[in-house]
């Protein structure tokens, strides 16, 4: 599958050479990104946009500080989700008022759930994947601990025949796009028609895709989805969610959480709820006008982006990675489980190794080489495309091998396990 | 009720004495105030504490963008919510761990309401007030929408008697300590004993209450209580929720909103739910690091604060408001709806008026003196002791009286409705 594996053995020159010829390589100057650092990680929290600085200095000591309460209408705070949300329509294939920004993917998720089971309600099971980001099930498991007379079915991690999960039972189903272990993409299309037809609505899971590759929601007749934008999208830390739904789907359900924000008119104050007819129904709360801001500086970045590129550099670079890593994986018991085709394979690669997976992972950081670890044996590395050259990855596997020909995940202080996101 | 009845006529001079006598006089320096402004609305957003400005910049432009996602251990990102629950816990008379920040006001109600009906499951009864800032109201709806089974009842706006609504049938009340318009300020003790005797659990809405006067959740028994951070406390735009759960009820009932942060061992990433023992059973997703930064900045601002002197202070800025308002209010039409008894003032003074009210606040903002307005007809005006000087106060009213005089108020520019939250 590899672009690569007719070269006898790729240089570094290679790398060089094949960073002089990426159009996409202007994008990375944009990115504050420390010295030293090869980071593998922007699939669980991007990098800063340089034009996040100023921007969001300037909602703290001029918006907040000088405008006060006056910056929800003049600096326009109040249309900030609806605003990303369709910078992210225009990214993700959607209509302007499809997708909403609101709180995080947990919560969008948890609404999103009870959205669908109220439309389709004579059906009682909500699916989830056990191979998801365990979130997703933590969600579903929570709505049906819920709801009188629902119950969660899992399909088993290993299992290939999503088909026999289109039960008529079931209700409402999370799928995710790109696996965030092992990266495997599945066909969202395909999926959501045959989904369709047997009457089951599909919340597709985002997070490892959105700002990853070309995603089309519409064309890909997708009804519900969920993401966040603290990954790939580079909104800073814990940035909010957002939630799409397609216009066939607005006003035919009501998600649960009735916040004043999704009012249809929120500044009468009336006692009665009654929901906005647009996707602002799954507004809730007053939101924070810094972590908004963020995200939009970082949205108006992606909007000079071209996704089919981002997908061609994106499998050069997890390719360029799994080839120089062959030999090194098969010295040091490192099973590569993300997929080597490209037709589903997302944009990060993790290997899994009985032992001391989460001491490597240490080793490299303390190397400067950022990824991460995923319990119980995945170490994972992403591959942003905006703010990653091919000599990154060449520096990244240099460092693998130092890590594990010297053992210096062996040393003490690899070794505590320390909780990261 | 008043402290300056006696006083025939308080001139500036009495007022700039009083600044000079202030014991809290040095707070006003550690906020950003803009030039030529008179903040009266710190109760709907709070000024920026000046401290916020290196601190936010630091989380982006350092912990952001060079630790990238090493901050969240390294930085100790992680342990935010829980810190700033326990600096809230010492401000509000509560345990550590008896509060954790997360979300936002209204998501941590219906967590909490939810919470409340599955403890309390026999009764199938949610009780609001209608006149509540109306996002309260619009959670128990949404609630009972959801839930088979269960119904909302409002107190009707004007009711005396809450008592009467102690029946058997109902699980939850949800009462604000202070009220959004009136700023009449409830008994939490008295209504809290009176309840758990009849069997209701209160949750009760510190939105108003929380940093603008001494609040004694473990004294008052109080069970459960939500609250914002983003108007007295100074928080930031939007800045996140808090959920007080008192000990005797941890591990009694689950919210149901079950994401990764509320999970017994978060990065254990099992298939299967386990709720934290913890009030970490209230967090869900993945937070804003920038948003919990600004509030974490002003809650150790808090820490030196005695509230003894900001309860003092407040009836002493409200008491002198609504003196010199007096003649004011009477010559032209607006009715006093805040009480003038000490016992049941919180720190904001409203005023009802037929006609123009919106109009006659958008033409004291455009003097530099900043209240809202709440529809239909509340024209209403925070005092912050921090950051007002008994001389804000007098200038305040002065830029009133011209307002009226002029007639200021009828012109274009101020009638045409603007939301603000």
């Amino acid at each position: 599958m590899s672009q690569f594996v007719n070269i006898k053995k790729i240089t570094l020159e290679d790398c060089k050479s094949m960073d002089l010829a990426d159009p996409l390589s202007s994008f990375k100057s944009k990115f504050h990104l420390p010295e030293g650092i090869v980071y593998l990680d922007g699939n669980s929290m991007g990098a800063a946009p340089k034009q996040a600085f100023p921007d969001i200095k300037n909602v703290v000591e001029e918006e907040w500080a000088n405008g006060l309460i006056r910056s929800w209408v003049g600096a326009d705070w109040m249309s900030s989700p609806v605003r990303s949300g369709n910078l992210l329509a225009d990214m993700l294939g959607a209509k302007h008022g499809e997708i909403i920004v609101t709180d995080t993917i947990c919560i969008n998720l948890f609404k999103l759930i009870c959205f669908a089971l109220k439309f389709n309600e004579r059906r009682k099971v909500i699916v989830y994947e056990a191979c998801s980001f365990p979130a997703d099930g933590y969600i579903a498991q929570g709505v049906s601990n819920l709801l009188d007379g629902y119950s969660c079915r899992s399909i088993p991690e290993g299992e290939e025949d999503y088909d026999a999960y289109l039960q008529d039972d079931v209700a409402v189903m999370v799928l995710n796009q790109v696996n965030y272990k092992s990266a495997y993409m599945r066909d969202m299309k395909a999926f959501t028609q045959k989904a369709r037809e047997r009457g089951v609505l599909i919340i597709w899971d985002l997070a490892h895709s959105a700002g990853a590759m070309p995603v089309d929601l519409n064309a890909d007749g997708v009804d519900l989805a969920v993401g966040c934008t603290y990954k790939y999208l580079n909104g800073g830390p814990g940035s909010p969610g957002f939630v799409y739904v397609n216009k066939a789907l607005h006003g035919k359900s009501v998600q649960p959480i009735t916040g004043w924000f999704g009012h249809a008119n929120q500044f009468a104050f009336e006692e009665k709820y009654t929901p906005s007819k647009t996707l602002s129904q799954f507004q809730t709360g007053t939101f924070s006008a810094l972590s908004y801001q963020g995200l939009e500086t970082s949205l108006n970045l992606w909007r000079e982006v071209d996704f089919n590129l981002v997908r061609e550099k994106s499998l050069k670079l997890t390719d360029l990675f799994i080839d120089l890593m062959m030999p090194v994986a098969k010295k040091y018991g490192l099973t590569l489980i993300t997929p080597e085709d490209h037709s589903v394979r997302g944009s990060h690669v993790s290997y899994y190794r009985e032992d001391n997976g989460y001491a490597i992972v240490q080793a490299l950081i303390a190397r400067g080489v950022i990824g991460d670890f995923r319990a119980p044996g995945v170490l994972r590395f992403g591959f942003t495309p905006l703010y990653l050259s091919y000599e990154d990855v060449w520096q990244s596997v240099e460092h693998f091998k130092a890590v594990l020909e010297n053992k210096e995940y062996l040393q003490e202080e690899h070794k505590a396990f320390q909780a990261v996101t």
